[in-house]
């Protein structure tokens, strides 16, 4: 048996044309707050954090007509665009997955937003889901 | 101010063409065992539940070709198809929604799997994303 490598669900992330309405669409429906905010420029996104126990509803938006949300959202339109997965230590869970044959997006661990380090992994072979590794 | 609604992300659900094949690759990959099993008559659809901190991971797959996930599959391939949030009172953020002008799929609550009471909300006038409600 290997030990569980996901600790938690960090955050869903649903990607909005507007993320004013998106934030105060979710406050209205469900009393959800506004934890976090900001504007992730690697990304070409920023990101609005609703938290929900331990884990985030996270709302993003294209700052960029290039970014891959843009696309994603002129190809796909609004909705759930990737599950994040909380784990203890993203490299090694990365070298792990890549080990055992699955294909990521991002080759090792670089900077998320909120001071968390991230790994993509590549939904193609992961049943087209697109999943986040994130090291708190 | 209204109190927050959304207890705990409840699951992220997946849909999949062969949920052996999942179940084994979530096993392989991160250490996730399944915590519960069950066929939804109701939905046509088999689930498997991987347990993550308090939250799942649902993979689910359809069991007859009219199952509206065995239809959804078809148009989108395999991938996120929804989020279920848990509340304490399905009924009654069912009734606020309502009154606050959400659209939803489900009138009432109903039963869902493991004993669960859900209803869900529709995707158009909620950015594209299929909600669940569960109370436990």
């Amino acid at each position: 048996m290997t030990a569980p490598r996901l600790t938690e669900i960090d955050h869903v992330a649903i990607a909005v044309r507007d993320l004013d309405s998106a934030v105060a669409w979710y406050q209205e429906m469900f009393g959800a707050t506004v934890a976090h905010r900001e504007v992730v420029e690697r990304d070409g996104v920023e990101e609005a954090l609703l938290k929900v126990a331990d884990s985030y509803v996270q709302l993003i938006t294209p700052v960029r007509d290039d970014s891959t949300v843009a696309k994603w959202l002129d190809k796909n339109g609004e909705g759930i665009h990737h599950v994040g997965y909380r784990v203890d230590d993203v490299g090694a869970v990365l070298g792990s997955f890549v080990e055992h044959g699955g294909r990521t997006i991002d080759a090792a661990p670089r900077p998320g937003s909120r001071g968390t380090t991230v790994a993509f992994l590549h939904p193609k072979g992961a049943f087209g889901t697109l999943i986040e590794l994130v090291q708190e």
